[in-house]
């Protein structure tokens, strides 16, 4: 079976690998990364969705793993006649794009991609597990030449000599932004905001910024403003959840702070990613709420007495005013135009 | 010995009691509370002053310990001549008072009253360790006393039925506060951010909110901008370690950036504590900055790979136009005026 472009490997250390063979699906534990390399592996479908809404695989590795999911799935029912093999597979893509709603939208566009190489491979007969899982990899690579060009943009807001701030992990983003920013020699520090409660920017940003060779400082989420006014940031870059049309932006809890932050300290703020149509207005988005536990906890230690509550928002929502562009493979938009990105003909992103 | 007043012994078990007695320190390791109760135990006063710059007591605890370290010390040269006493008193003042460089200055006043408590005691032929014990319970009396005044003004502004964030552990205040807050019979919920990386939002403001019968919810640091936007906040409050005549807030790193979603979202931010006549203007405050190790775990769990850097500046500045109100024992004084609060008698607060 056919892997990854060997020069994009680098990333696949960062990405949540997730990979079907021999009946299973094994998924990097993201949660524990990189301090402890652990997999976990999914025996049925119903297991993938239910890592995908553990968090064991983040930003854009739930879209692997739903595809991987789906491969597992046609293993599953291989010895179905088409239509019941149809039916089970529809069920499967159902489970699995729902097993986060902040994402389903979009994670739809996957798993019918999915049905549809599985309805392709049983008109040609061949394997359909072996089609799915292609499908999944040539989506993969056809994502990271997007991505690599979103960060050729957003690459050139950057000064030749500066300091970057970043929130979360932007998935494949973080990989390609430092990638081109070292092809044309600009020398950059990070500050890198640790993202609590899953540390997800000390954790795995951190690591893929150092790892590349950049000076990489984390910090606690608590220290964004007080670093934009001491030490001298250039620009503040997020990935996003969500780009609604109306320029409202949904991404992991802390982005809306930190631009409220940059917007006080005249720090422009540039999120990266694709402007989705299936939400015109945020309206449209529900916030997801995650297991308050979580928050009354770091790295499995208990931090509060019994009785106290936690509160668990896991996106927010950061409006137009405070975004400075969006970050496209077309160009940087302006928040309050982003139609015209689909004026050009739409690429497929995931 | 005198203990301290009954009614207010509750607080006690969220103060950073340090107690002298036999020839010993003992301070409640607040690094550790409230999921672990325990105690460190120092033999010498040079051994208080290194837990005071450990951290093992914070906020207001360090005034309390420096004091029962002087008692210490007093223990420690009980043999000397009058004159080697007062050297050796003089040279532990120092060392007491200088463990933090941040608050050195406001500590001074402690060690200075525990020498004159010294010389008094040497001259009418009394134990000198027990003088400055007593003159430290004295001393811890005298300020809550004067927190209790200050609380009653701060509650004066909740609303009756509404919601609080605080910010870090606002030493004696959130206690009195919320004390205050239940004898008029305000319905007062609370929204507490953890406060990395120690997290003494979570395990003491949260703590004594949730005893004392307060509805209270945690949250991670990188929340208050969006739990202002989604849930109501009628108010934001913090402590302060120092409040500069200018009107400069300085206090545990975070406050800033709070105060700046509060300012964005009109919430009002008031400050309690008493201006700080050894800092006329920011300019005289040296921000510390302590082990970047810590902001690179939790819980003493390791978050980043070999390589990465921490920062881990202490405190945060906030400027007088985020200040909505500094809540002192005298009323609630506007930032720009500070030096009304000295019109009248100043009252010894710590």
């Amino acid at each position: 079976m056919k892997r990854f472009d060997d020069d994009l490997a680098f990333m696949l250390r960062y990405e949540n690998v997730a990979w079907y063979e021999n009946g299973k699906v094994r998924i990097l534990d993201r949660r524990m990364y990189p301090t402890k390399i652990e997999f976990v592996t999914c025996s049925t479908h119903q297991e993938v969705a239910q890592a995908i809404a553990d968090m064991v695989t983040q930003s854009a590795g739930p879209y692997t793993a739903a595809g991987m999911g789906m491969a597992l799935a046609a293993f599953e029912c291989r010895d179905l006649g088409r239509k019941e093999m149809l039916d089970y597979l529809e069920k499967a893509a159902y489970t699995l794009s729902h097993a986060r709603p902040t994402t389903a939208n979009r994670m739809v566009l996957t798993t019918n991609g999915c049905l549809e190489a599985a309805r392709k491979a049983m008109d040609e007969g061949r394997p359909v597990d072996e089609a799915i899982f292609m499908r999944t990899i040539d989506s993969l690579n056809r994502r990271y030449s997007t991505i690599e060009v979103v960060a050729e943009h957003l690459v050139t807001m950057f000064p030749d000599k500066g300091t970057i701030m970043t929130q979360c992990f932007g998935e494949t983003i973080v990989g390609m932004m430092l990638r081109v920013a070292r092809k044309r020699e600009k020398d950059i520090k990070l500050f890198v905001p640790e993202t609590r409660p899953y540390f997800q920017g000390a954790r795995l940003t951190a690591s893929v910024a150092c790892d590349m060779g950049f000076d990489t400082t984390v910090i606690t989420d608590n220290m964004p403003a007080f670093v934009m006014k001491r030490n001298k940031i250039d620009l503040f870059t997020s990935a996003a959840d969500v780009i609604c049309m109306d320029g409202y932006v949904v991404n992991k809890i802390g982005t809306y702070q930190i631009a409220i932050s940059a917007k006080y300290h005249g720090v422009p703020y540039f999120v990266t990613g694709i402007p989705d149509k299936a939400h015109q207005t945020i309206d449209s988005v529900t916030i997801e709420e995650r297991d308050p536990q979580l928050v009354l906890e770091a790295r499995g230690v208990k931090n509060t007495l019994e009785g106290v509550k936690g509160y668990y928002p896991s996106f927010d929502i950061t409006p137009p005013h405070l975004v400075s562009g969006v970050v496209t493979d077309k160009g940087i938009f302006i928040p309050y135009d982003l139609n015209r990105y689909y004026d050009t003909e739409v690429k497929e992103y995931y």
